[in-house]
């Protein structure tokens, strides 16, 4: 997302007042969302550390001298101070450190860097950078919540294809199909394919399945969950089809994950809990008696970052509020034989939940 | 790479017996090749965290509930404790850690959950795995070689498609380019595309530039760097081509650049430091008067992940072993007007060195 020098000098500006307010003396961060989101520069995930240092009073891009070229510079925002091949950068962040008492590190940031920062400073504060970042990233602004509907309905018309049999499924191993579920998400505008499960038949009941050489039998279900980047913002959908006629069974189980579904996406309108959520999809499912099935969290927060704050999950009790962006997506899973899980991404609003994905939500058949 | 049981119990005999030399009670592997390599599994990199926990007489991956059906199994090995969504994993890591003093932390883990180790194990003393691991994957045996020789052979492919006009470069774009060799490295076998450098005119001129929508001109250098994993192993080649009748000034500057290349990979046999590599590039390209331009090591051990251990840079007096796989990649840039790189993975062998990239080291001319 092109944004102006204004709109990072004001989230820098915001930065610091969190920090302030938490009496945390620097910020630290480096690979991971934080930093584009902060200052619009994206750190290469290498050995070569790349880590804005920023305090009440400064902002310092350390860089590798070679990588300089690639920022886009805001000098009003951040300088960049680049070390070359035999430098220290570590020292380098301990040096811009001084005799600062706390500093907040990007959650993704590589633990080389940490533990060198430690021996460095020993007496260094180290906290996550979650308690600065998250009161701002977690609440999408109009222009977010705008690259988040375009990335769903992306992926929406991927997952038309699926449901329409234009992606074909009998007779072809879930990696093929995979490949074609990210290859539809790059031709829908995706910039990136972050996954795409592909899990059939006794496969669909374990949620993180790596799809593989199984090859698509007819009357199974297939169980479909993938997601990219677009445009700096993720999309995320889960949809299952089932390739023949659906056995009664299924059809009653799928019925108590639609309800469950829907009734997690009634609970995410602004001014409850994040558990809320969890809670209303899991009351469903609970009372439909396949409560030992739903064996994950019912929603992850999701923007720049496939998985980000806040979560959907009995314990969370921060509060929902306007712009919180995450899934909804309960699942239900026995073991050895099925699965199944739906999913769209809603946005929390005033005036109730604006669920972004438009893909049909019923069980479709594709004989295909 | 499917690896019997044997050889994990062999690499965990191993990482013990390393910890035992260097006083290091445990060892705590998440994201990254550590992992796999160690035991045959691969973390998802999310904010629910996997982690083996190797002690002296225990070995158990933490792991989330629901993806433990991802996991194969080797008993004799390592054990899986799983944590259900509610849980906190870092405090079963703790438990599991026990009184033990010290651990090393695998280099890519995130720091969140380092950071809340601390706070679980404040008296810990946190080093890193590299400590542990390095002296074992950094000396390749004969199996990974071949591995990182089949993934070699496939990028020369890639780079021949390159350097005979069947990818075309004038009047498209640098990101158009880049799309085509990472979908030629997947033609080739290869299962991930890890990175596709094209940069065209001035633009080779930055070590580490994006591809971006620079339209490729006829008469200039387009230095294309790419590689990814094939079968587990990386590969990693840079080749520059010339869109026109060449410079006679760039034909003496790739002139130097070819001698240098050459007399680094010369300098990559066993028995000397892995500075030395960079030394005998060096050396060519400062006689040359090109010093200055010059601004990055020569070299980086790769294997399972393509920037390992053992780097070939100044003050890097490891001593060069047999089985060490690193790139050879000189370069010279000129700001503001041209670039050139070159580069071949090398063995080093007790004969001296093995180099597995066998595309064309000239610059060739591409007038399509």
């Amino acid at each position: 997302m092109e944004l102006t020098d204004a709109v990072y000098r004001e989230r820098v500006r915001r930065a610091r007042n969190e920090m302030d307010e938490r009496g945390v003396d620097a910020l630290l961060l480096s690979n991971g969302a934080d930093l584009p989101y902060l200052v619009g520069y994206q750190a290469m995930a290498l050995e070569r550390l790349t880590m804005l240092v920023l305090t009440a009073d400064d902002a310092q891009l350390v860089i590798p001298a070679f990588e300089a070229a690639r920022v886009t510079r805001r000098d009003d925002v951040f300088d960049v101070m680049s070390w070359t091949e035999t430098e220290d950068p570590i020292g380098m962040v301990g040096r811009l450190l001084s005799e600062r008492a706390s500093a907040c590190v990007g959650d993704t940031t590589w633990a080389r860097f940490v533990i060198d920062l430690m021996r460095t400073r020993p007496d260094l504060d180290l906290r996550r950078s979650n308690e600065v970042m998250t009161p701002m990233r977690a609440v999408k602004d109009s222009a977010e919540v705008d690259a988040l509907r375009a990335a769903a309905h992306a992926a929406d018309v991927v997952a038309a294809d699926l449901q329409t049999g234009r992606i074909p499924l009998i007779g072809r191993c879930e990696a093929e199909v995979s490949a074609d579920l990210g290859r539809r998400l790059l031709e829908e505008g995706h910039d990136k394919v972050n996954f795409a499960i592909v899990a059939s038949g006794p496969n669909a009941a374990s949620p993180h399945h790596e799809p593989g050489t199984r090859v698509i039998q007819p009357g199974e279900v297939v169980l479909c969950d993938f997601g990219g980047t677009m445009n700096g913002y993720c999309s995320d959908i889960t949809r299952c089809v089932h390739t023949g006629t659906i056995p009664g069974e299924f059809s009653e189980l799928y019925a108590v994950l639609y309800e469950a579904q829907a009734a997690g996406v009634a609970a995410s309108g602004a001014g409850g809990e994040c558990q809320d959520v969890d809670r209303a999809a899991r009351s469903v499912i609970d009372s439909a008696g396949f409560g030992e099935y739903f064996i994950h969290r019912t929603g992850h927060g999701i923007g720049m970052e496939a998985h980000e704050d806040p979560y959907m999950i009995e314990g969370n009790d921060d509060p929902l509020v306007a712009g919180h962006a995450f899934s909804v997506e309960p699942g239900i899973y026995v073991s050895g034989r099925w699965g199944a899980r739906l999913e769209d991404i809603v946005v929390a609003a005033s005036d109730g939940p604006d669920s972004l994905n438009e893909a049909e939500h019923d069980l479709m058949v594709v004989e295909a």
